[in-house]
């Protein structure tokens, strides 16, 4: 069941991400490339990396140069997508890695984006728990056989999968959730700001949208919802670090109390046992849990979770680990596209990452 | 008012930052440089940076190379300093980089190092505030003039300077804090352990101390009580990231309801606007803060402070920055050993770091 | 024509390269992963990245474990692969990741590495050409159908594939060589040393092996004599910078007096035109060469080659990235591995790396 | 003998270097600082590590503002000191940072750089060789009293220090000489372009200026002619790894056949004995040179140097460490200053780097 594909933003990092995996994919064909400012250039002076495409060369971004194929990518800037995918057709495959089509609630979009609300899509995360659920079966079917689908925001699958096994079993207080995260730079895109070049980035630390306006807090809360919370309070601080790739996210939640930590194992145990991309690490020798780290899961499309449970504190801690890129973005993207041809969910990505 | 001063310790990074600190000292007169498996090698080979040292031979780390000295400082393996110490004679001056005489609580120190208590000794966080303080004063009257300081642990030092304005202040409530951190990796030392290659730290970030069990926990705990809390209980996790130096403390707490941001700011203001080596970054062109970096306080004995009210999750964020290897260990060691000989408290000591 | 291989040093970075390529090959079938000192732990815990593979437990690195597959790989450390080659049946491909085997000349052997010489094998680089060869075709001869590989250095390949165009062609002088080199720190294994640390990696370069002294210089004379040079004299110099993979080395010769530029360019081209895994990049926009990096080769096998002529120097420059794990290690090997058991070249192999 | 300065180009890195050692100078008063595009903002915004100079505003560039200084610094585009300059008195002490008054060939100003040519100063370091000299005199001559200095350039510095012993004693052949190195990101400047961006630089080398059209060429070739060498002929290579400061030179030459490797020593020993800031690093324990690291300079005044004799391809090899801001810079710019004021060469300078 092959099926031909083109990508928007293709010499942007999520773009070529995207190529990248699509390049590994047995059954995509890979269609038009397009771009904005770089359009009439090789792909290869953007992407290097990507030598069996180095020699293509980008076309202007449009209905016209999309149309015509089986599933479009769209790797376009916040607010540039939804006008695009208005003009293609019902029987096109259309997936926005940006995030146009994440949020349901209207007010929530025009608070921490402004302008219009382009509607909600099926939202691709596969592992989101839906209230009740143990092992999550719902958002699989919510994904089965659509034709558009809302990729979310990096960040966010990696702080709802941290979270959601306590949520959904009620182990954790989510109106008192933190969450931390030490981010890679190419989450930041290619954009040409002074505090994203080189030298400034080298053996420094700094946190970016700090204090509750960074356009992801909303779409946690709406995950979080979604896997049965009542409400949601989450303080979500993403710090840079200096790596390109990478999220490492420590999200932390009062225990209910009375809760024992064996209850609070077997929770995230049974969310993700049968995940074949999401993987809660062990207690190594000793008992002694084994950490995730960034560089474990580059290049692939794994999460690596821990949980403990801190008594001093009375407090759940969680780390997840993942590739911003691609369980991130490109790679859940995939994922959940898969699901949506009825294609092994699996198919053409990889559990294992590239270390050191 | 020159002063004799050996370092025990000196191959290990916290003794080599205090031996570069000292070459800048104009009062300090370096003596025996000590050391245990280097002894008989040149500083040289170990620290190739302190040139005007190269060839200086290391010694044996004991009482009698330690003996004549005006100042002793202490680089040594937590449990170590002790038994060095109780050596050394009343009139000198000791500073202990390391753990031992820093927790006054016996049992916290049984629970969290084990072995016996060496006792605890004044304590070198000149900035630190005792309750009812608004900018701290009666820590800098406890260092006037004292024979043994033990100094602060690098993260506890960054975390205590972010939170404790607001524990003084009742504005915030000491048993829901967060902190997580990302940290240099020469915070770990300079122990060969495989965590610790450049191989595996490149591109990575990991967690480690996870979930309460972490040496800083009682000593944070010990310092927000001091500064009013009546109890404190606090959630933290340290992460390596790709630095040497460096750490970057996001910490976050519970605003007391009904508390406006104008106040916050005020108490972090008043808090450090005297203080040489604590700064309250501004608010920058429109409104938006400007954010603490570790780069931005290499080599520098300055922290650098950031707060800010998220209102959607009704907590405080705070970020503080500082190099763990200057105002994190050597520096506040040197601030300190100002206060003690009665010397000004920032000779020797830049607020400017190196950057990029 | 599916195979089963061991893998001796499983728990190692050349190792574990090896099974991070041999899970995406699609004949490969993972059989005993063997280990020294890590024997009887789980592969987990040595390579958290390769998920398929966590629970896998490393047995004992013997003739019995490594016995009954069709292929073993050897990633032990130099003069260990000998005897416990000798021991494998004739009927096995054996392929060593060390240096054991690569030397014809036993007298090199005994004065650059020591100890009775092994003897030496096919050498697994394909594209080696050989004397009067403008592209390589009697190397892959070379390779076809044994049982026995030795895999080139990780150095030697990437100036191999710089300068031996240009000798073969017979367009520079092969006793003006001068090649450095910028290295990841992953090349010089998981050893607990010092100058491996982390916080010493970051912020420095650092060259070692300097002045004639490595290991990969006879190597490199091997080569470039069987590429026509009648004698080689090279000056060699890697050098560590703060990165984990990837090699960056510019290799530069004196050109024949009279030699243009077009028909250097053409000897580079003419060489690598039909190489899967070779690539000459282009003259951009206005004729500026693009340049190889080492990030674009990141888990890929290629190699990326430009060369341009210094006409002020009279000097040919080459630079040449490949990812030194990769196409530099375990790669090559399954390179050579395809063509020795006479399946397609390319199979389980990408072209297209991972980036940013 | 204090003196007042003005700092033009202090919001980029060269500038603001100057004035992070200037404020650690005991006789500098820190005058106007002057920016372009950036004019009318805080210092603090562009270098957050400046405190003392945090809240000082930026003014525009002209005549005017830098005027009534002793002392002015340009730290400006190359091809824009020139004009600026004409227009400061003759009483002025002008330094230039940048290349404009650096080359004394016309005809090379206007091969390598174009436009007219400002004409050369004199050159500002002060451990060049001159033609017959053993260590450094005349040029420290040619510096007394001047008012106007050229800096160097950063990559002519490290090379220049490399190779001027084996020039000056007649050991290696001029017409064979080859430099690669490794250089932070900061000697690219502030410049938003895409290859200087974070996430393109982590994990990655890369040439530039490749092929003898780098700038530095001919500056190296007048230093080592001033140093004796009838005429020169340079391979130069420049590579970016990733790091935010320090250059890492290799430069490597043919030896005069006959030359015994304690004659080598022997010059460079002679060389830099007695040097302040140039250090031929000490052979360690068994003989092992002891090798530059850039981290053991950074934010140091120092050159580190090494040479060995390379017999089997019979070349001298050196390699040159130094921070590219400082002793490449604006430490070689402040020591040269001394001299120019007739203050103490190393007033306000350190040969202590800050490591790890």
């Amino acid at each position: 069941m092959s099926f031909t594909v083109a990508v928007a933003g293709a010499s942007g990092y999520a773009g070529g991400e995207a190529l990248r995996l699509l390049l590994g994919h047995p059954e995509a064909r890979i269609g038009a490339l397009t771009a904005h400012s770089n359009a009439g250039s090789a792909l290869g002076e953007h992407h290097p990396h990507l030598r069996a495409l180095a020699d293509r060369v980008l076309v202007p971004t449009s209905a016209a140069t999309l149309a015509g194929h089986d599933v479009v990518v769209l790797g376009l800037p916040h607010g540039a997508s939804g006008a695009v995918a208005a003009e293609l057709g019902d029987d096109v495959v259309v997936i926005d890695l940006g995030a146009d089509h994440r949020l349901t609630d209207a007010g929530a979009w025009a608070q921490f984006y402004g302008g219009p609300h382009a509607g909600s899509w099926p939202y691709g995360l596969p592992e989101l728990l839906h209230a009740g659920e143990t092992t999550a079966a719902a958002q699989r079917a919510a994904l089965a056989g659509v034709h558009r689908i809302a990729v979310p925001g990096c960040n966010v699958t990696a702080v709802t999968l941290g979270l959601q096994p306590g949520i959904a079993a009620g182990l954790i207080d989510p109106l008192d959730l933190v969450a931390v995260l030490a981010n890679g730079y190419s989450g930041a895109g290619k954009a040409l700001k002074p505090h994203l070049l080189a030298s400034e980035a080298f053996g420094s630390a700094q946190p970016y949208g700090v204090g509750g306006g960074h356009r992801h807090v909303p779409e946690i809360e709406q995950n979080l919802r979604r896997a049965g919370a009542p409400d949601v309070t989450i303080s979500f601080t993403p710090t840079l670090v200096p790596m390109a790739r990478g999220i490492l996210a420590t999200a932390t939640a009062r225990l209910r109390p009375g809760t024992d930590p064996a209850t609070v194992r077997a929770a995230w145990e049974a969310a993700y046992a049968d995940e074949p991309f999401v993987h809660l690490l062990p207690l190594g020798p000793g008992g002694a849990p084994q950490w995730p780290t960034t560089a474990a899961t580059l290049g692939s499309n794994t999460a690596l979770v821990q949980v403990v449970v801190d008594e001093r504190a009375g407090r759940v801690v969680t780390v997840t680990a993942i590739d911003n890129l691609v369980k991130g973005t490109a790679g859940g993207a995939l994922q959940s596209l898969n699901l949506a041809l009825g294609l092994p969910e699996t198919l053409g990505l990889t559990s294992n990452g590239v270390a050191p």
